[in-house]
């Protein structure tokens, strides 16, 4: 298909009549996909069941009997294990239980609470506001909008956030106390942050003595398509003479059982003094067992690595499938676009401006249940109306090529009705 | 011996020197035994080995797949499971993670940043009080502390809190938003709360609309000597027109193993909505592998009060020495009082006032560890200096034979010396 904007009035209507009976015999056939949250498919969580063995050993290489109570910051050969894996200070790293967003939840409810590094809490000021940058995550929205916390929108670049937006906002304004970042395959878009960018996250100067960013590297270790490599932002940050600016979150969630593994938060020394001042109160200690049985089940990086290679063997058919598809139905359309990531979890699209609402509702209308159109930015607001996230995981092979055949045509029924609006 | 109290300046100065030969005997033998925290035996541990099988079945009942994402509040049979076991209603309980303090921290939390039923948040308000039963839990006050809430101590009776000064205090004092409650075998005195104490609990005329019962049933089914019923507290609140006042929290933790078992809070539906608000920014999901495991070792209630039945065969010989050299060695002196509990976890005895840190630096000085003095209260603060914890289940039989008679000797010690200061 060639530019569909150029196409004259009756051109359009011509097809829109033929996407609509594509559409109708879509409907008809009451589809029930599902592409809309970034989880494992079944034949992903498979290649982890090695984890639900048996657990052989419970005591700890120093011989803490990890059935009882104790250990508040993580088992060390798990602190280790990760320190070896993602190039961290193992001192720096303490394990938290099922959910790194818990973590990430919590973090922001003590610095609201008790503040840090002798600030005051931020729940005792008039405002606080967190730069968002957009296309992101919907769960770290959610967090802030819980809070109370207001949040700016900051573009997304081809290197991640777009930075002189970012130094000019916080240089001026002491309120804005932090940023979201996915710093690798970013969620929905998979773009990587590149060194440039994180040099200047480190670097910046802010307003707020207490600005932080939440470095969720939740797609770290998630490759598909060769391997990318992120900077360090503990480099940065004490390159830049702000070694407390940064929190790093990460878990094992999507490498083995979502919402089963385990995560961590590795800060600086003085910032994890304040957590587990905070943790210390809130509970006894994390699951140490788990701990134990997600080392069992992968007991080295180079045995997760591996084991990651298999599970980015079983996700590279479907972002195929999607890209594929996507090339072949909107190539030169002008209707659509598209990142191609090479990692993670998602492939985020563009519709023309004032479509993605109208697509996800015809897709939704036909059994194909999408991500919620404006769901990727702050207080589900696409101010283009026009970001669609895409989440080719979790169905089979045959169930993404129906989902994504039916998408193109919501998408292109969507943009061509735009279009005929505006003759 | 008689009553120490009634000897002659002479006389005790004799028994001081007694006391004193005893002691240094015991000294220079270099014990290392600790009395000082509520955690099972390694004895108690092995008998829950069956905890860490390889898990059978992925699969809910209704055919959920709980190797991924979702399911907030719980797989529906963990929480028929524990309806069943604590006569609650499956619909009112959310199951959390490893750990039920930190259920306890986030709910306070809650309330303070958001507040309940339309009440301003915690937070807002110029004072937040709560009532403290003392002797109590030591990580509940320090819960309360840290938030910035002020802890009214609360004498203890024979039948739980003191119901006359409790009614007094909430009727009057809008600040006041909750209490502290460990209904059965309470921390540290054993004590079961009577019927009555329930039933006024939940029916007391309170100035706060949004003061909330935190119900701790910790020792729900700790049962070592005979099962003590305790009275419904949901039965109670309804009763008194109160349905939202009461939080209920339970954990395997003693039961399968410490920080790594399950934990709950079951409450009203309109609280119980109130909380999925918040825990579905917070988190994803609660661990459901965690959740069948351990319904693949205990799978009915009958199997988990088989169960406790085994457990609290092992404690009881250590509660019965402990017991027994306390009355060989202090009955009728006049220097120490304590409690005979028929469950849970600890016996707490009470010193001379003003002997209970002496009688602890004592024992650290001859190296046994109790739990610090004053730790049961408020702010660390025994108003009398006469309270200590005994946990004695950690030790071996062996180890806490040594460690009780050379309690007895500090005990004597520190309290003869105070009666000859006093001559």
């Amino acid at each position: 298909m060639s530019a569909v904007s150029e196409l004259s009035a009756g051109e359009l209507r011509q097809l829109e009549r033929e996407l609509s009976a594509s559409y109708e015999s879509y409907r008809s056939r009451n589809l029930k996909l599902d592409m809309s949250r970034g989880k494992p498919a079944a034949s992903q969580l498979d290649l982890c069941n090695g984890a639900l063995d048996k657990l052989e050993t419970t005591r700890t290489a120093a011989g803490i009997d990890a059935r009882n109570y104790g250990v508040l910051d993580g088992i060390p050969e798990m602190r280790e294990f990760f320190g070896k894996l993602l190039n961290l200070d193992p001192a720096n790293i303490t394990i938290g239980g099922n959910s790194s967003l818990n973590l990430m939840y919590d973090l922001l409810v003590q610095l609201m609470l008790f503040g840090t590094a002798g600030n005051a809490p931020w729940s005792k000021l008039d405002k606080v506001k967190f730069l968002a940058p957009a296309p992101g995550y919907d769960r770290h929205f959610a967090i802030t909008e819980k809070l109370g916390i207001e949040m700016i929108n900051i573009d997304m670049t081809p290197n991640g956030p777009d930075m002189d937006q970012i130094e000019a906002l916080v240089a001026k304004d002491p309120a804005i106390k932090g940023i979201w970042c996915v710093p690798l395959y970013s969620n929905p878009q998979g773009i990587c942050y590149s060194d440039e960018t994180v040099a200047r996250l480190g670097k910046m100067k802010c307003a707020a003595p207490d600005f932080r960013i939440m470095w969720d590297n939740a797609y770290g270790v998630h490759h598909i398509d060769g391997e990318t490599i992120l900077a360090d932002i503990f480099d940065s940050c004490n390159a830049g003479g702000n070694p407390d600016r940064v929190y790093y979150f990460f878990s094992t969630s999507k490498i083995t059982f979502p919402g089963a593994g385990v995560s961590l938060i590795a800060t600086s020394a003085a910032n994890k003094k304040e957590l587990l001042a905070r943790l210390t109160v809130e509970t006894i200690g994390y699951d140490k067992l788990n701990q134990l049985r997600t080392l069992q089940f992968l007991p080295t990086p180079e045995a997760l690595k591996a084991h990651m290679k298999k599970l980015g063997a079983e996700i590279k058919p479907k972002f195929d499938l999607v890209l594929g598809v996507l090339e072949k139905e909107f190539a030169g359309t002008g209707l659509l676009s598209w990142t191609a990531p090479k990692g993670g979890y998602f492939i985020a699209v563009d519709t023309l401006d004032g479509c993605a609402k109208a697509t996800v509702e015809l897709a939704a209308q036909a059994g194909v249940k999408l991500t919620g159109a404006g769901a990727a930015f702050p207080y589900h607001r696409d101010p283009r109306d026009r970001n669609i996230r895409i989440a080719p995981t979790f169905p089979t092979l045959a169930e993404l090529d129906e989902a994504i055949r039916l998408f193109c045509i919501c998408a292109k029924l969507a943009g061509v009705r735009k279009l005929l609006a505006e003759k």
